[in-house]
């Protein structure tokens, strides 16, 4: 028999804790989570089922599958029809206003679970675990510091895989397998399933400026029409730029940090550029304090490129992205996002994800990406890999 | 520029009329599609938006990103609200009754598309769809045969990589990197998100036997608990079974194909049960033509599997799988399912992947899984890797 509890009990109850104070603000009387970040936010691992949580008291795991867990508050059920009739025989009423992640969950999965809880009236509790999880506790913070280290060791290394006329994709490969040996899990999570990214981007050249899906400052035509995004099998060859950015899941916590390499030295503007997305970069950081609007660093990153002539590059050339950072966590896309119209205001324990890029068309993207944690005294970096353009010859 | 359709006219309108005839015998008037398998399904591409399609008539493609599409039947939004705006410019009357996934379309977004469809009925298109794509086109089909060819040259090379004391994770990571130099797109598609693999699994000893938090024969423990499946880091030693389980997703279509390798020779146990894989595979390929109920193949192999007293460890030992085979395609999890109260019938076109599994506690997963697509004269296998226990000293 495994545990089913990951994390230790008192982890457990400072987070349950947070969502029931939110759910007191939000009059919900119960939540039944089965999104699967965040039933690992609440217990620690991953599972088939739904974690129950009232607004006072114990939080119960209603658990399908594994089929060999052990530990407190644990019910096996068969379907989510045996949830009410468990709570039904431990004498648990019933709640009056039920919250469901209804930005996640399927509808028809809704229908059912309401049709379950037949006297409850559905809520939405996606925003609510959505703020839980935007204020790491100190144990989360110590993940994604782990994290870090791991990403920084693994982005280390890359120098040694490059050989002359080999492709993005090669050289993407190579950093996967590099990423893969040193613990990285693969697969990193995105809330909402219309993001699709395998690991990561490598992009160089003029594929930097390929407009993809997703809102992103570069995206890469991709591979293949399926998956339309990242390398596109261009070769890498001296004056381009090759930007790395692979993701951080090496503890469940992500860190995002992206690095750009080049054969050669690059062009005046694309030196230029990425000296612009440092001074963003350190500028942004010590400006993050508690209390701070998330609007007001994207405001200051704007004022910068546009002093500097370089506002028509920034965050993408023929597509742009909206914003110029996020939360990271348990999943990529966390909040606060650093957006101009975000209504986040920093707080201690944000962990926040800084990406000022520019496409520089013909040559590629260049600008870094770091992954920062809101302290007292502004945003301390915890993606430490050098900063500057790293030559690959 | 580019082409917004990556699939022929011909292949797209065929595609088309297949949903509006289904929508026909559903009286559905129009479906909005919005996951991304389906609209690659509709188009040949992902993109951020929506397929509409009237139950007669052209489809029209409502794109947000990327940005540099052009083709016909294609309109740029910014939000889905301008979705009713440009029907209504166009004099395309508001449907009775409007489709939508709701078995995968989050709740929050089908509440805000019946808002902007005021005047529509909604009603559940996933089945319309999960029909029509578990019918594959001669095109599709090609799609599946280069997949299972290259999927078959990657799993040829897999011995090349095997050293003394390597772990079942070492040697996973390097069975990824085969995969992608060999042309795998990396993330293979899976319907709903709630069931997460990296690339596929490598399982071997003891961890065949962990549960895992999905349906399947062997679990496999993972090396952390926010991704609880696949290899857990055991040391490969003589007498283990190494199951590689790695996705085929080459060409935008899936084939899955397992295979076993072993380091010395396995006992007796095991390799009868390897043996009662294969005749399980080869008696139901031969026994799956047009018109026969999926269950019965299943109860098939139940009596198989019965006959030779090995009941008690196929499709898994302390968890058991619910199936043993699913229709694969776009995503890995489609119709038909052979199962014991499967209500689907053998079709031609058909594409089928059969995964007689068993565990051996102690010494891992045994048996192979193949792709077959339907055909006239039975089920013709297009996974082609050698089907013995292969060694790899």
């Amino acid at each position: 028999m495994k545990q089913l509890l990951q994390i230790s009990v008192q982890e457990a109850t400072l987070r349950i804790n947070k969502i029931q104070s939110l759910m007191a603000e939000q009059r919900i009387d119960a939540i039944l989570i089965s999104d699967n970040a965040n039933k690992f936010y609440t217990s620690g691992r991953v599972f088939n089922g739904y974690t129950y949580i009232p607004a006072k008291g114990q939080e119960i795991y209603f658990v399908r599958r594994p089929v060999d867990l052990t530990g407190n508050n644990l019910e096996y059920i068969h379907k989510p029809e045996n949830i009410i009739e468990i709570l039904q025989k431990n004498n648990i009423t019933e709640p009056s206003t039920l919250g469901i992640e209804l930005d996640l969950a399927p509808y028809s999965m809704v229908q059912r679970i309401a049709k379950i809880f037949s006297n409850s009236t559905i809520a939405n509790a996606s925003g609510i675990l959505r703020q839980a999880r935007s204020v790491k506790s100190k144990f989360e913070i110590e993940q994604l510091k782990t994290a870090g280290i791991k990403h920084t060791e693994t982005y280390s290394q890359i120098k040694s895989i490059y050989s002359p006329n080999i492709t993005d994709l090669e050289f993407q490969v190579e950093i996967e397998r590099l990423s893969r040996l040193g613990g990285c899990l693969g697969q990193f999570r995105i809330s909402g399933d219309s993001m699709e990214i395998y690991m990561g981007n490598v992009i160089c050249g003029e594929n930097a400026d390929a407009p993809s899906p997703y809102d992103f400052a570069m995206g890469g035509a991709g591979i293949h029409p399926s998956l339309p995004v990242g390398c596109n099998g261009t070769t890498i060859k001296p004056g381009m730029a090759i930007m790395v950015d692979v993701n951080g899941n090496y503890t469940g916590y992500t860190t995002d940090m992206s690095r750009v390499f080049s054969v050669g030295t690059l062009d005046k503007l694309s030196i230029k550029a990425h000296n612009c997305s440092l001074r963003i970069c350190h500028e942004l950081s010590s400006m993050g304090k508690p209390g701070i609007e998330a609007k007001l660093l994207y405001n200051k990153a704007i004022e910068i490129v546009t002093e500097e002539g370089l506002d028509h590059l920034f965050m993408g050339h023929r597509q742009k992205a909206g914003f110029i950072g996020h939360g990271v966590g348990i999943e990529i896309n966390e909040l606060p996002v650093i957006a101009p119209r975000s209504r986040d205001i920093l707080e201690v324990g944000n962990v926040i994800a800084l990406e000022p890029k520019f496409v520089i068309p013909g040559v590629g993207a260049v600008g870094i990406e770091n992954t920062y944690v809101v302290t007292d005294n502004g945003m301390e970096c915890i993606t430490h890999a050098p900063e500057e353009i790293i030559s690959l010859d």
